[in-house]
């Protein structure tokens, strides 16, 4: 998409000649930010736009124009297309509205789409504010974000589907000296999407972070690609993903479907795929800021356990126990000094501030250059000090200046972030400006600064873990499950790829209830066949704690009045805590697995995990640590630890059952965990 | 304390003649801020200062000095309490730092209190930095806020445990043009504590929003009187709570009393006396401004089910989904619109704009002022719409020009809460000042404007809720439980207050058991008598599902060897949602109920709503809503709902026995609720 991106050419179908037009502005913004490439304007009913000359259609352009923005009314744009591909051009920029973001407008768009797929071209857009690149000075688009003199060029891309808010977001990383490299709006993606520009984005040298403003997402599972490769291309993704669940998600028979809602999904693959999500716009300037000025090199690597953490000076004990109570909160830890970082803070400060982190430098100190500057490369220099917070106080604005040089110099020297946060008294512009040039990230609210060094822990960790995603590989392959409505056959399929089940006998009559029951103990279960029967439970389908012959007669002559004297399930009874597992095939992300409390503990914790699959074991001991479902295998009040290792093992085979079926939902609730095993006492598929 | 906060005379004991120096600083930040009153300096060292004489000692000056500063060193400190003493004066007021605050420090200040308390003078500190009361000019203090050459006055007080911090926070409000009343810096509280300033503050005609920054509590039960004046009085109470819990909490007895850790007390507490509790510094901000610009009559009465809500302006889609999201997360309704709203709306906005809530009035409309006032009045105007965001973009520095004469109109017409969110282009600096003093509320975040809707709706509830607490009443008549070792005597003496217990008998041989079993019904539940011997269930000491006599007869024989000859309980097996509930008297707050799902769930979910003493029905109702429990006793999965009303009752009983009966705690675990009832079947009391 290098032609789309860093256009040799533009041509601008349907120029205005009124500059302040919507349909004006791309040949002003252009102009204006000195591009250097050709441009283009077509529009009959001119002779010239502003002394450049006017071609009367696209079939009379040059060969070899890379871009062609589309300026005219919707209704006009197919034949543009179609001129487009003609003439040899390979991307259009369609920025007209009313197309199905209307009532009536998605005709309209599938004939625009048919148009560019019969032509061969691709589409950005409909209804997009365009594309703009800064260093290379592409200003298609009418964002007024282009009405700046000047853009400031660096490392943040910004693909949007709101272009207003979008815009918006990108004027304030410009306001505050965050440079960008490109902005694009994607208006309806009827053809190229927010995952395509990402994948260019991500392989894109000159880009270093990418923020993508979603709403909603078209082939969702490529975002695990993208987070691949962008852990590998050392390029930060954040997401601000907004809007409400789609009302027209199909109806799902499992559990798992009705449950997997929209935003958790959204949310779950997002961070699978090492994307930052952030809300606000507060938290998206601190993101974007933080990531564009601190070296990945420097992201800090916490670990609570081995006592690295943040190191924290501040000029006031208050301040100084507010910020080890918000690191608190938000499981950032604090660093444990080594003896001798403490013994050389202590013999440089006060006896009534704190050598202990957070260190209470005291107000004094801090105009004393040489002091402090002993204390901060103290605490910089201890291994255990993965980043660094300052706090000044009312007198910040002042003592800053005492002791500027020697914070330059340590900013300078160390790969470590500083976080230097002035509530109060605040620094001269000139002065923040030079620390923010030198990598300081400055905050005026002690509480954001350990939020952004949480942050950038935290990508630390994204990144690590979106390097290890695995391939989803060749699906094409996928096989029905032979016999749907048969539990032996389908259960034997599955344990074939790695699933236990309780041992189960499916029987036809009363005496072979007992025989079976005879065989595999007391007590048993007995239920009806749920890959014929759904929702069981709530037709009395369940029959448990069956201690005798008698009580298995019994269930099976209930059962089979149920059953409509179809076979009925005889099952070993399993013991222990239970767990839901299931896949569904999401709209937007393809096949995602749900896993939590199950049985009835389903509705009772509604806490889940979600992953696009494959999942590996990995993943799957995740999942099980980010729901109380981890407690409860831990025992609680002396019962039996679960299984851990094989109900991950038992994860990771629904997910290779899945890719290998062709199933539209797989779910098995409960899985029963023990001391010793995890084996599906229910199974559902379609 | 009119005479500490407004004093009419200052004496500055020790005075020193450096004006930087911490002892210099409050007589020229006296005389800089233009304090009318007299002021004494002591010092015999010198003959004046700065023109202004000096006496020798406390004991020459004049009579009727309202308050002293005791600028000397800590060692000094308790002579000049015996002096002003003897010389009339009321409130000293201690700067110097080295004592308890300090290892060695202890003895000294107990030396300074006893001092104090034997002049009969009350003190403020030590280790304060001091007061200042914006309105009346007093600058009794070294803190940085005063190096500013004026403040601004206004209705916020603030009393802060960290004079720096706290000092930095005043300021940064100060900057932004919140005016100030009194601000205090507590110290280590010797005699005065936070809660005796908070006492005076709301009864303030002059102060509007208190706000206290908080390391630790004494007489915490006190808030609950403050809370309840505050609403009575019109004032708003902010607080930013920081600190790790004390390690000298006392060992307890009851899961209660390990459960309830200090920080949910705090949280619970706070919230219970009506107090907005803040963390960081922007939420701080945000909230101090909106309470300091909002009048209390228009904060916003939000109710989901009536539709009654907030109404969202926004030139973008995407803006409008993102504040909509918002509030969706934060709980905050929107405003459901009546059909004339809509319709009016339509009529103003172009096609491609949105009529309803959130509305997207879209970009062009804004720059037409008779439009935008049209559309905005008719959503102010609109009965569910409690409060307005309206969203501007990048262009919003210039179009707020264009609509700014309207806007300024209808905020002074209508008494709702207008918030506006400037992203990316940001108004003039007198534009941005006109709409401030006009009472408009301004944001770059649109989440922080949300934010701060939600608090002011929250603060309605508060206040609401506060204006209800009930007196604790007189507690000194309470007496001591009956015979605390038989279950019998204790239950019994219990009922008579209200509380419920299973059907229980006590017996001591197997006959009697079998006996008590016949007569109670099977399955019984068999245990030790838990006032005799705790944590049963560890040794083995609960049996239940005793469905004969014979197995009645084993559990006698196994309990009553543990139980050592003891008596054994019998008891009637009641099956239900399990809760707990329990008193313990909490070193900072007095007596705290903690209530929760019990039994097993108690570790499980780990989930539990607080409320000091005494607590109502309405209160209880509140409990179990906070916790998962009001969700397990709506009955999950089919079971039968559990019996609030009679869960209510026995929380009403459960307070109302606490304040009757001499306890330290009290503690049912657990309560089962059944469809009609709810009884204890366990208690523990000390």
């Amino acid at each position: 998409m290098n032609q789309l991106f860093t256009p040799n050419s533009i041509a601008l179908v349907g120029a205005s000649a009124d500059s302040e037009k919507l349909s004006g502005r791309p040949y002003r913004y252009l102009r204006k930010h000195g591009y250097e490439g050709d441009i283009y304007l077509v529009n009959p009913s001119h002779d010239t736009i502003d002394g450049q000359p006017c071609y009367d259609s696209v079939g009379e352009l040059p060969a070899g124009v890379d871009l062609a923005m589309a300026l005219v009314p919707a209704r006009l744009t197919p034949q543009v297309a179609t001129d487009c591909g003609d003439a040899g051009i390979p991307y259009v920029l369609v920025i007209a509205s009313g197309f199905s973001e209307t009532e009536d407008g998605e005709a309209l768009e599938a004939e625009l789409l048919d148009a560019a797929h019969e032509a061969g071209v691709r589409l950005v857009g409909p209804n997009s504010e365009g594309l703009v690149n800064v260093p290379d000075k592409v200003g298609a688009s009418f964002s007024s974000i282009l009405k700046r003199d000047a853009l400031v060029p660096g490392g943040l891309s910004f693909v949007t589907q709101s272009g207003a808010f979008g815009g918006a977001l990108f004027q304030l990383t410009q306001d505050r000296g965050i440079g960008g490299n490109t902005w694009l709006s994607t208006g309806n993606e009827a053809d190229l999407t927010t995952v395509d520009f990402l994948r260019y984005l991500v392989e894109d040298p000159d880009t270093d972070v990418v923020v993508s403003y979603v709403e909603s997402l078209t082939r969702g599972a490529e975002l695990l690609d993208v987070g691949r490769r962008a852990a590998e291309t050392d390029t930060d993704l954040v997401a601000i993903r907004v809007g409400e669940s789609p009302a027209g998600r199909q109806a799902a028979a499992s559990h798992t479907g009705s449950i997997a809602s929209d935003d958790a999904v959204y949310d779950a693959v997002f961070a699978q795929a090492g994307i930052t999500s952030v809300w606000g716009v507060d938290e998206y300037v601190d993101t974007v800021t933080a990531l564009s000025t601190v070296p990945s090199t420097a992201y800090p690597d916490v670990d609570a356990d081995a006592g690295r953490g943040i190191g924290v000076l501040s000029v006031s004990g208050g301040a100084a126990v507010l910020i080890a109570d918000t690191c608190h909160r938000l499981g950032l830890p604090l660093a444990s000094f080594a003896p001798e970082t403490v013994a050389a803070i202590e013999a440089e400060i006060p006896a009534y501030g704190s050598a202990t982190n957070p260190v209470d430098v005291t107000g004094g100190i801090i105009s004393q250059p040489e002091l402090f500057e002993r204390c901060m490369r103290s605490v910089v220099r201890d291994d255990a000090v993965e980043a660094v917070v300052l706090q000044f106080g009312n007198s910040g604005g002042e003592t800053i200046e005492t002791c500027k040089a020697e914070l330059l110099d340590i900013q300078a020297t160390y790969d470590v972030p500083l976080a230097v946060v002035f509530t109060g008294g605040q620094p001269a512009p000139e002065t923040a400006d030079e620390l923010r040039d030198a990598g300081v990230l400055l905050f005026e609210d002690p509480v954001r600064a350990v939020r952004t060094l949480e942050m950038l822990a935290d990508r630390r960790r994204a990144r690590e873990r979106a390097a290890r995603l695995p391939d989803r590989g060749d699906i094409s392959t996928r096989r029905p499950l032979p016999d749907g409505g048969s539990w032996q056959t389908v259960t034997d399929a599955l344990a074939e790829q790695g699933l236990a089940f309780a041992r189960t006998r499916s029987v036809d009559s009363a005496d072979a209830a007992v025989a079976a029951a005879d065989q595999l103990g007391y007590p048993v279960a007995m239920k009806l066949n749920p890959l014929a029967v759904e929702h069981k439970s709530e037709v009395g389908g369940v029959r448990v704690g069956l201690a005798d012959a008698a009580a298995v007669r019994d269930a099976y002559d209930a059962l089979a009045t149920v059953a409509d004297d179809g076979p009925v399930l005889v099952q070993e009874q399993v013991d222990g805590v239970e767990a839901i597992v299931g896949v569904v095939d999401d709209p937007d992300f393809g096949p995602v697995m749900l896993v939590g409390p199950g049985g009835v503990f389903v509705e009772l914790f509604d806490d889940f995990a979600y992953r696009a699959l494959p999942v590996t074991e990995a993943m799957a001991r995740e999942m099980l640590n980010e729901t109380v479902l981890g407690e409860l295998l831990d025992g609680y009040r002396g019962a039996a630890p679960g299984d851990v290792d094989a109900l991950v093992s038992f994860l990771v085979a629904v997910s290779d059952a899945y890719e290998t079926f062709d199933l539209a939902e797989l779910e098995c609730n409960p899985v029963v965990v023990t001391s010793d095993d995890a084996v599906a006492v229910d199974l559902l598929v379609r």
